[in-house]
């Protein structure tokens, strides 16, 4: 990451490195503050089993859109609980939500996901490429 | 997903159609339950903003590993709230601890990063190629 932080966040922070005779590692960098954040409020949302669920299923879904009138029976939950799991879905950016005529339609926002999928990419190929376990 | 559950949960749940004269989309497959609580333990463990920069600060360390005697320096936090962020990587098994010395280890487990990686790309190139939003 040599790129400079936007949201001024420095990139390495100052380290006090202690009296540590085993430590074999040294400091490294870190993110930036903002990207966090962001990360962290998408994960909070499919951080719960019927949200990963609902999203694997609008992604699958022809078109790549999913009408709310299939979802409940097709996850087992009531209404009222879908619109609660649909709506922080579509606050943290990973679904919009088009009403079409009664019917409100789900789409999946994919620049999110790819977003998502770049960091967990990054971080699994810095690691591996440095001996990570496993 | 033509593969069967392993855990017993029907991936096409019986479906209500009812009377959407605008709905344009249909049915589609549900990802097992099983597979998506483990996908949303390992959200959860990354929706905080601290380990999410811990995850990648122990990715991009040198050979994969970070040395917890310079972590909490590095981001800005004391050793109990430290301890509290490791121990929920290391639950949702994100990362692995190994005691040297007198200090801890920590290493990213990139397998499990894969495993999400897999999820998002799936559901990435499964809703583009329908034509999704954006």
């Amino acid at each position: 990451m040599a790129q400079s932080a936007v949201d001024g966040t420095p990139l390495v922070e100052p380290l006090l490195v202690g009296s540590d005779e085993v430590c074999l590692t040294g400091p490294s960098t870190l993110m930036p503050v903002g990207r966090a954040e962001r990360l962290a409020e998408i994960f909070k949302a499919l951080s719960d089993p019927t949200r990963v669920r609902l999203l694997a299923h609008i992604c699958s879904s022809e078109h790549g859109t999913a009408c709310a009138c299939h979802l409940p029976e097709t996850l087992g939950i009531s209404q009222p609980t879908l619109s609660h799991h649909l709506k922080k879905l579509v606050e943290a950016g990973l679904i919009t939500r088009e009403q079409r005529g009664r019917w409100a339609h789900y789409t999946a926002v994919t620049d999110v996901l790819d977003v998502v999928q770049d960091f967990l990419g990054e971080s699994a190929v810095a690691s591996s490429g440095c001996g990570a376990e496993r």
